[in-house]
Parts: structure tokens; sequence; C-alpha cells
């Protein structure tokens, strides 16, 4: 089965990136629902037409009327809702989630699924440095990737439901890794640029730098504006791949640390091109 | 004496950045000519009604004619034609330039000029990852910084001449720094940007990156595009601020790094509440 316009979606917090996924599917003619902590994000869901109703309660009725389930939440807040409400989804009906890293849910959700519910891992490389359903934009899909992270326990079926979901939501480029690939790539392309970015400016204590400054600070700290509720979890969920990635990274800085400190410029400029040629395939057609 | 109309105007070196100052300068009036080593830039910048007229040799007439001369060259090659050609310059002119780094040119170029002509440094926080004047733009301008980088030697017709071109591009928030404090703010804002990008995209060796990137990792590594060439004289040039910008991060970093290891989350999330707070001063309008 893959999507249809039959298919009924029920959407399990209702924040910035749950809010974004109920308006890009209402707006596709799905049939979308809603359950979250607040009464407050349906009341706003409704009135904006994002979603067709909801609840502030684990609401049986919605889950078992939904062929398909999106849970945007914290990671700790996804395992502790499987925990106690997982016995209440509907065999046959596919769950799937929007969580940055793996490892830390897939294998344990899929364990405490009852027979014949679906756990398939999937997430867009999409975001927002603000979170709330008030900031929630079905534009942030559009040409985005999207990236279905299957184990040995999924389908096919709900593989191809879960790459359908991401074609729906507008995403450009569909990709399916597994769950140790994904969580080394998400390491070294997420978390640690929000490192980086949360260190320079962390080192930043002159005042008065935002008069001087040029575009390429501006861009390389957007993201240092950071939820650190969210990201301190996801960092320690990701932990042993992200320090991984934070040593390769740093070898590549202390050594032009070194050539700069010993005037190596020769060995500088091989760097500087093999990061400019490295760099040509990350292209979109807005950059320079 | 400000600019006015009657002023002409002299360009040395159309690159990107020479090219972007003579069409905005054109474009708001001025009489600008400009000497560039290729005659193929001079046609393509008279073609395009850049400038008025120009010469590929050090020609006297333009120089003597010129009221304001614009230096746009790397800084060696900017040493090496004023201890060229210096000599040729008329009292009563004003010279400034474009050059990321100061310390390494402002003392040396101000002792070498004749009695009479005054350097005062400044530039632009803009740019752009490709370079030639095939690129050039004066809407690189728009909204940017300019800071004005004067010595004891400078007079305030000299500042203020210079402020006003500034404004004339089409800057926004004209500053004046000593050469100093401009070499640490430029080594923390652009050059430690820069190193970072580059080391971040030289610890990039995995395929198919591209196809499951974000926006934030592409935003961060938009300057790892970089002209090896002129960065790496920029960062010999002002070697000591650099590495000691360096340090400063790096020190962050490894912070980060142990509450990562360590599991203090309580620290970490503290460093991200920082990072976020000092990061709102640079918030554009067009930031989320």
């Amino acid at each position: 089965m893959l999507l249809d316009k039959n298919t009924r979606i029920c959407i399990v917090g209702l924040g910035l990136l749950g809010g974004s996924y109920a308006s890009a599917l209402t707006r596709q003619g799905y049939r979308v629902t809603a359950i979250t902590r607040r009464q407050s994000s349906i009341d706003y869901a409704v009135e904006r037409g994002m979603i067709e109703k909801g609840s502030a309660s684990v609401d049986e009725e919605l889950l078992r009327d939904a062929d398909l389930i999106v849970f945007s939440l914290y990671p700790h807040v996804f395992l502790d809702w499987i925990r106690e409400h997982g016995a209440k989804l509907r065999p046959g009906s596919i769950i799937t989630d929007v969580t940055g890293v793996k490892g830390c849910v897939v294998r344990q959700i899929q364990e405490m699924l009852p027979a014949g519910v679906e756990f398939i891992a999937a997430h867009p490389m999409a975001g927002r440095e603000s979170s709330g359903i008030e900031y929630s934009d079905d534009r942030i899909f559009r040409g985005a990737n999207y990236i279905v992270v299957p184990t040995e326990a999924n389908t096919e079926r709900g593989i191809a439901m879960c790459k359908a979901l991401g074609e729906t939501l507008g995403c450009k480029d569909i990709s399916v890794l597994d769950v140790e690939s994904h969580d080394r790539m998400i390491a070294f392309l997420s978390q640690l640029t929000h490192c980086i970015a949360v260190s320079l400016m962390c080192a930043c204590d002159e005042p008065d730098l935002e008069r001087y400054t040029g575009d390429s600070f501006r861009d390389l700290t957007r993201i240092a504006n950071i939820n650190d509720e969210m990201w301190s979890e996801l960092f320690l969920a990701n932990r042993d791949a992200l320090l991984r990635e934070m040593d390769d990274y740093r070898a590549c800085f202390e050594e032009l640390y070194d050539c700069i400190k010993t005037g190596n410029r020769d060995r500088m400029r091989e760097m500087m091109r093999l990061s400019t040629e490295r760099r040509k395939r990350f292209n979109k057609r807005s950059d320079v």
C-alpha cells in the first residue's frame, strides 16, 4: 500500500515539524488528525485548517482510525509514549517518526510494538531555529532531502509507504540508509555543524562585532540559535558517532593550524583546493 | 573635502571587488576610470559602462586626474605597486584600498607615499566566493558593513572622504577601528570562519553526502569554496591574530567535546543558551 487519498494520517506531537507535516499533508488532500499535549496547539491547527480534528489526550479512536501515524516527539518522549500507549496502536497501521538520530530509538521502538504494527524510521533534512507550531511551515520541505532508515524488521510495503510520504511532503531526494550509516552521517552533517556554531559563538566575547560582520559569519552561526533541550538530548543520544566526527574534523583543523603557524603555504593551498573541489557537490542553484 | 560629483575616482585592480566599486560609483554618477593588468578587463568594464576609460598600463595621466584612487589588489601586489609607482601619485589625492587585513600594509604604504598623498585604509565586509570582474556586482554592498581603519598619519579630511565612499557604495553601517582591533576582528569574524569551513570540508570523505545534507551544512560550508591564492596570503599576513582566535575557538570546542564525552548535559545546555543569546545580535531581517 502506498499513500492514496484514503490514507488517514495522525500526527503525534504538533511542534514545528509536526505542524509542518500536518500543513503539507492537508494541502495535498489527506485527512489529517493530531494528538498533542497542549489543547492550544490543537486549536491553533484546527483554526488554520492544518488538521481536521485532534485531541490533547491519547485518543484511542484517532489512533485506530489512522493508517499512518507520524511521531514528532523528542526521542525520550517517543520511547515513553510507545511504552505507555503502544498497545493501543491498530495492527496494520504503519508508524514513522522525524527523530534526528536513529540508533537510540529504532530497534527499541520496533521491539515494543504490538504484532502487526510496523515502525519505519525516517526524517526530512529540514527544520528551523525556532520551535513550536506557530513557526511551522510546509515550505521547509521544498527541495529538502528525505532519509528513510529501515532495519531488518521492516517490510517492502512500509519502506515504500515511507518513501511516498517524503515525496508527498515535497522533498526532492529520497534516500535509504541503515541505522549506523544514518547516525554517522547525521553526526557529521548536522550535529558537528551545530557544535562548531555553538563553540564559535561561545568564543565571541568582543562587543559590537555585529557592526563589523559579513555574511560568512552570519551564515556559519545561523544554527548557533539552538534549542538546548532538544540538541543536548540528540548529542548525547548519538555520543559515540558524534565524538568520532569531532575527532576527524579537529584533526583537519589542527593541520590547518600548523600550516599557518609554520608558514606551510603549499599544504594550506592544497587543503583549500580540496575544500573547494568537494564543496561543489553541495551547491544548490541559489549558491554563487 | 567629501565626495561630490566632481570627484574623479580611479580603481586600480578590476577584479570582483574593484569591478563592483566601479559599477556602484558609476551608477551614483561619478566619473570612474581604471588601471588593471589585463586589457580584457578594461574592455569588459568599458563595454558595460562600468568605467569611462581605463588602461592596462600604469597611465600617469589617469593617476594625476584622480582625486581618489581605490586599490583593489592582493596585499603583496599593492605593496609592490606603491614601491614601484607611488611617486607618480599626485599630492592632494587620497588613496584607499579593499585589503582584508591591515597590519601588513597600512603603515608600510603610508611610509612609502610621497608627501601630500594620504592613504586611508578601509574595506567593505562584502565579497563572493568567485573571483574576477565577470562576477562583480554592486549589490554586494547593500546593507553590508564598511570599516575605516585610520592611523595617526590620517587626517580628518581623509577619514571623512573614506566614510563618504562607504556610504556612496551603499553600505549600511560605517565603523572606524584602529589597525590592531581591525585585524583581531577580521581574524575572528572572517578568517577563522574560513578555516572552519575548509577543515570541515577536508574532513568530509564519505560519498553521497550531498544527498543527505540539510541547509545548516550548506550554509556553514558556503565559504569552503575559497580562492586559495588570496586566502593563504591573507592568513599568513595576519598569522598571530588568527592563531590566537583559533586557540580561543578551539578551547570552546574542546569544552563542548568534554561535555558530550562525560555526559555533562547541564554545562552543554549553558553553552547552547549563551550561544543562542549572543547570536541574536547578528540577526538580519532575513534570519528566522
